[in-house]
């Protein structure tokens, strides 16, 4: 029987892809490990073994689900086979995130392991075109158009997945720490906005132009809603079709409670 | 007799022009008067006959020095000729910083007056290529580097002029919020290394590429070595020859105090 792997990073992504499956094995690096999913724990350093071990448990498909920092390697752990990985793991990890990413989806491939997209396995995650609720005015469609424009030219360069704009000017850009600092950047300048009455701002999320997928999709939840809220933002927009939404319904319900767009955008960029 | 004109906007640029110039015209927009520098208000919707005025008083050369955000427009308080400008000055403003300050430049000169650099005028502000202090290691150079062409990409969106890199990876980029808002940022996610016990990361400014360098040159102070210590970074580099310096003897004294390096870096995009 073919069975599903989910490779397990932290936050609210892998118990809602879990919750799409039937009997899922999931494992998760040490110490990365989501909160309230049982998870096997295997080591980066034992990768072979553990991949061995995968096709013994009748494995065929993976997916990899919730988001895992660059893991630190004991040179002490490794076993021989994977060793001979280390030079290309190493590579990949000095070459970015993305890099790093990729190389991990081909070790998994050239072991026989398909690599599933979440939205192969779970397409109720990630909504197609449309408006989900509320109704964004012209300069919000502008803003996250230029939002979109931007992420467009910075994603070669591989710093995040989000912007902030309002009244066409960039408030804020994603980087390493990620979509929640943005936002909580984003509110603390909140009123630079030229034009205090004037537009409040989209938060646009999309993957980077060329991205691989079948990881690291821009994740949206109930907790982004908030913020964006707590920014004074109109509302969210997304590349439709690429964006993960976490638990839709409570989303809904509380950029409704608010008064926030939730717009799954297409061709803005 | 010939006369200089600074344009004076907020914070320590003009009153260290003004030093360098011997007995100047000091003009600034209402509300954007720098501090400890005595200015005669001009309205921006009387531009024109401000222009007028500056010829009456002598003057041929203009500098701008300072930073000054978009005013906002009054429609009663505009006299004819500049009533006339008001689509031309609405489009720019409309189309980002640049094109705005482009704009007024090219509304000087228009007008006779020469729109000098701070260069030119105080070359003593912006150093050439070479190490104030300290000693920059080859991961701080990486470092350095790694910005230096992540701002190349994004100068031509218009964001801002300094990023900041450690172990080759952006923890922030400047937006509309400026360098200060942006170190605070690092700051509060310094944490983020991979490494804790590796490079800690470099600011680099530079202007954005094609940027006319008569305007908005990136500014460093002695306020921006404190910040870059609270961030935990190894130092601060820039383009040589491009990034005005304000107070170099306080920014060394305080860069040794702290251990950073100061570096005009050449070369580096």
């Amino acid at each position: 029987m073919s069975r599903i792997a989910i490779i397990a990073g932290q936050g609210a992504l892998a118990p809602a892809v879990a919750a799409c499956l039937d009997d899922p094995l999931v494992f998760a690096l040490p110490g990365f490990a989501p909160d309230g999913l049982a998870a096997t724990t295997f080591q980066l350093e034992r990768l072979v073994p553990f991949l061995d071990d995968l096709h013994a448990k009748g494995v065929t498909r993976v997916v990899f689900a919730g988001a895992i920092r660059r893991p630190r390697l004991d040179p002490e752990a490794f076993d021989p086979r994977t060793a001979q990985l280390v030079p290309r793991i190493l590579t990949a990890m000095q070459s970015g995130d993305d890099a790093a990413l990729r190389t991990a989806l081909d070790i998994f491939e050239e072991n026989d392991l398909t690599v599933c997209s979440v939205s192969e396995i779970a397409p109720d995650l990630i909504p197609e075109e449309g408006i989900l609720t509320g109704e964004p005015t012209d300069a919000d469609r502008r803003d996250a158009g230029r939002a979109a424009r931007i992420l467009a030219q910075t994603g070669p360069l591989d710093l995040g997945q989000g912007a902030v704009v309002a009244q066409g000017l960039c408030l804020a850009l994603e980087t390493l720490p990620g979509t929640a600092a943005m936002l909580d950047f984003a509110a603390r300048h909140a009123d630079l906005r030229p034009n205090p009455k004037g537009a409040r701002g989209v938060l646009y999320k999309a993957p980077k132009p060329g991205q691989d997928l079948r990881i690291d999709l821009p994740t949206l939840g109930p907790d982004t809603v908030d913020q964006a809220v707590s920014a004074g933002l109109a509302g969210i927009a997304w590349a439709a079709g690429q964006v993960i939404l976490l638990d839709r319904p409570e989303m809904v319900r509380r950029a409704q409670a608010a008064g926030l767009f939730l717009w799954a955008a297409g061709g803005l960029d």
